[in-house]
């Protein structure tokens, strides 16, 4: 297998632990609202799912593109009201720092070692769905140490369109064949693989809490496999 | 003077020193094409000022946006003709490693170590006319420890087009004046306070060799005025 020239990394669940840490803060949220009642770690597995479901419609929704943090409110209201909340009734600060629970996702324990090795060899670059200014805030809190903050924003599409992957590969100079996704979802890989993207991937058995993750079905034989982003490392050499 | 949120820079000129680099890497391409005849820092000066032309025309222009990297390659050619070289007789490969000396720009003397101790307290990102790619190879070989790439490629608006300042706010979540555009340009800080930026100038009396810089006429009370990217960390207590 040829190396790639840049790793390019998925962050929700591959680098960084959304369920623990928007679970954590959607504990401390519910209680401010009155729904301490309420399991916060199904409160982040319901915005979640919803996040996957218009992820992967978006492109044939026919809306313009809108940053993730304003789509990640919507949701929240949405989650909200499904849970018998109305979020007209609540402080709009309140729930835009809920909302900013995504900007404060803690790395998993490999992140930024693995993330550091890495860098000595290959550029590493975000290739998010996430905006930039969420990403950027991210990097700071948790010191990931990103060459560069691409993705959704840049490419004006979210994955798993085509344009996600190849309008990357494009601002970076790159064949498509020669950039490389890291990610810990199959269907991720399925859709850079079939844009010719190399994958790498890495196994993430807690991000669902222990649970059977949604596109385990999707799983192929990827370019490289790895427990951690420590074991890529080593696997490319860094 | 309320301190900025995040700071934004300039890179050609402001955090490399874009003359001394094209001009040694010129020298060598003029040599191999057989005109060692030219002055290799008289070429990286005309290929500048084609730049700074393009620039400041290019929304007036109407043409649909495209990467420095590409305006670059065209500034290359016509640069080469009016010298009286024809780039059709010369090798493409050539040509494009030519033009990729805007990749290889080396840092002022202070660059790294200003960088370093503003981001300590503050996001610093570029807010640059240059094209994603040339950002990160220019960042990965000079050690320039950005938090983002953001400029042109990702506002899809040349500087001063209002839209590149106003666009890299907006992409960081802020008000135009929480974003501080840092640059030894008064004609790019002009444009950044008409978008309600603040603004820091760094001198740099280096930067055309010694000579006066075209844009001087427009000098203003900047919000921060420095001599180095070390100054401006005391300045703004990093």
């Amino acid at each position: 297998m040829t190396a790639p020239k840049v790793l390019a990394f998925d962050v929700f669940g591959t680098v960084v632990d959304w369920r623990t840490s928007v679970a954590r803060e959607s504990a401390g949220f519910l209680a401010r609202i009155g729904r301490a009642d309420l399991d916060a770690a199904g409160f982040a597995d319901a915005w979640r799912f919803r996040y996957i479901e218009v992820m992967r419609a978006y492109r044939e929704s026919g809306r313009a593109f809108v940053p993730l943090d304003v789509l990640h409110r919507e949701m929240l209201e949405q989650t909200l009201r499904a849970e018998g909340a109305d979020p007209a009734t609540l402080d709009s600060a309140l729930l835009d720092d809920w909302n900013r629970a995504w900007h404060r996702l803690d790395p998993w324990p490999d992140a930024v070692v693995g993330l550091t090795r890495l860098k000595t060899r290959f550029p590493i670059v975000t290739l998010t769905n996430g905006n930039i200014a969420l990403m950027l805030a991210m990097a700071r809190r948790a010191a990931l140490p990103w060459d560069a903050l691409l993705g959704a924003e840049v490419t004006r599409a979210y994955k798993p369109d085509p344009q996600a992957y190849l309008g990357t590969a494009e601002v970076l100079g790159l064949e498509p064949g020669q950039l490389c996704l890291v990610a810990a979802h199959h269907s991720d890989l399925a859709a850079a693989r079939a844009s010719g993207l190399l994958t790498a991937y890495v196994d993430r058995p807690q991000e669902y809490g222990g649970r059977r993750a949604p596109d385990v079905d999707a799983a192929q034989d990827w370019d490289w496999s790895a427990v951690s982003l420590i074991e890529l490392a080593d696997l490319l050499d860094c």
